[in-house]
């Protein structure tokens, strides 16, 4: 605490990411990255930026990025808006279209940075429980509202919602924005920018960071109709106007123009979950029918802070979540197949015990 | 307009950056840019780094290029912070230091991003005028206030205070934030980097973007005691956990280390604007007395808008500001020696006419 901070300051309690901690040999299966890195065409598109241009301001619209997006998604490219990763595009969509009078809804088990949105930007919010099964229930978000955001798939359950659901809701809610964050998405649930045509209250947001392998590299957008995303502008060049570096520009154009190596290394991640899955199982776990590329999984022996503490031991790190309903789960994130093999072998001898 | 916005937004004018056109050939003195280009070793940094571990998210502490510029500043790590160019880091010294119930001080004339981040941020100001010959007048700020911000050099006059003028506002104001934004310090203005370790209500503010040539790759920095370096942290880890991806962190990093090539390039620049001053004095302009890398000037027989205007039509840009007091100036970011020659002999025939 300081006298210096502004009154806010004093209230904040910020978020707190995944470990990453600088050890050696350590099996990372605690921040959802990718474990294939990204196409080999980035490198090269990262190279070739490496040059004297560095001492020139980036493009503040980044529009060839957009229109590699444009492309991507079958949209145009006003309906495109990037950011320095996701979290700053959900930073920027709190401010610019969730602060309202009426509290912004999500669920009660979900991504921890909202609520410490909501407290930074001084927005009122509540949050709904997940039903018995950990299932977001859209049905509970019929109560007053200014907004509703929620993960799709949810965070850290891994449970996708099917597109039917989120489009009732859109039709329920005409005056209210609705933000479904789709950072897992690519790993197997439904993209809700299908319905963005149809639905000027609809923003999707996404990230390089999980199925395009970057999170290195910063880069997160939003998908909608332009009048949402003139919002966004609005708010971002009143802040930074160039959050997006040359070589990051750079980097994730080559990887959506890559969408092969993409369509790959989805699939690989989709069937090492199924595989892991089924081995969990053998071992005992509940694991929740995930569409991300990470799993939630419980031992019905076994307390989760201790299994996450013994891998720990091992050089292998998961993700715990202190906190309630959730304290028996593991977060695991998929990792390459010997990783995986290691995660089993090493659960394997810890639920013996 | 869309009611779709939260009601601050409607409020909003963002800030405008200097054009950044996709003209080639064009001679481009109009976003104080650096003509150089950043170290060589800048470039192997960013290769290298160009690899597998682009998958992994990057140190949300930047620990590395904190101690990196720790050296260069020669004060312990834990008086850095670091965020994506130095408009992000002054949009958070907003939020977490600047923003109080007293209004905050800043000049008339002077950065255009500080009322914008007023706006966004709903901070109390006051503007004080400069004095007749735009210096800014610091026995002006003696007065109610929740902060001080300025440039130094102040922008877009580049006219520098002496560190004495500086120390005696912070003995005056020891209860006060002082931020000084030093955008422009290393082209031949004192820092007051050297106050720091005396004064915990300093904050001081520098960029790649000039002096280091890497306007391209969006890295800024602050430096101050811990107390308010934590308030940053606060409010950045509230907003978005990793601002600085791992290219820019290597190519920032290798910058600070080649200090070789930085004191050279600054030493090029200063010689540049000597000479560019007389050479406009022998046309007849006013040259304000620079400390930065670009020279503020204003002919007493033709309008500034009316020469940026020519200027651009012969493929030079300059930045003009259509505001009161200024608006016969132009703001000439300095060139190569070649593109400097240019803007003379364009500059001698349009002040012919």
């Amino acid at each position: 605490m300081s006298r210096f901070w502004s009154p806010l300051v004093h209230q904040l309690t910020p978020y707190v990411p995944g470990e990453q901690p600088k050890i050696p040999n350590l099996t990372k299966l605690n921040t959802n990255e990718s474990p294939y890195g990204p196409s080999p065409k980035v490198y090269e598109a990262i190279k070739q930026a490496a040059n004297d241009t560095l001492r020139l301001y980036p493009d503040p619209q980044a529009q060839d990025l957009k229109q590699a997006l444009a492309k991507h998604t079958g949209l145009p490219a006003d309906h495109i808006f990037v950011g320095n990763g996701s979290d700053e595009v959900l930073a920027l969509a709190f401010q610019a279209l969730l602060k309202q009078d009426k509290p912004l809804l999500f669920p009660d088990i979900s991504y921890s940075f909202y609520p410490v949105y909501c407290q930074m930007y001084q927005v009122n919010y509540e949050q709904i429980p997940l039903d018995q099964n950990f299932n977001i229930n859209l049905a509970d978000y019929n109560r007053p509202k200014g907004g509703i955001i929620f993960p799709n798939p949810n965070a850290p359950t891994g449970i996708a919602l099917p597109l039917s659901e989120i489009r009732q809701l859109l039709d329920n809610n005409p005056d209210t924005v609705i933000l479904v964050d789709e950072a897992y998405v690519d790993f197997g649930a439904e993209s809700a920018v299908a319905l963005v045509k149809d639905y000027p209250n609809l923003l999707v947001t996404q990230t390089f960071s999980k199925s395009w392998a970057l999170a290195g590299l910063r880069v997160g957008f939003a998908v909608g109709q332009p009048e949402l995303i003139e919002g966004l502008i609005r708010v971002k060049d009143s802040f930074n106007s160039y959050p997006l570096d040359r070589l990051a520009l750079a980097g994730a154009i080559a990887a959506v123009e890559d969408q092969d190596y993409f369509n790959t290394a989805c699939r690989k991640v989709i069937s090492a979950r199924e595989k892991l899955t089924q081995a969990l199982n053998q071992l005992g776990f509940e694991v929740l029918p995930s569409s991300a590329n990470f799993v939630f999984a419980r031992h019905p022996k076994h307390e989760g802070a201790w299994l996450a503490q013994k891998l720990r031991e091992n050089a292998l790190l998961v993700r715990h979540f202190n906190q309630p309903r959730i304290h028996d789960f593991l977060r695991i994130t998929l990792g390459t197949d010997d990783q995986n093999k290691l995660l089993i072998q090493l659960l394997t001898n810890l639920t013996n015990q």
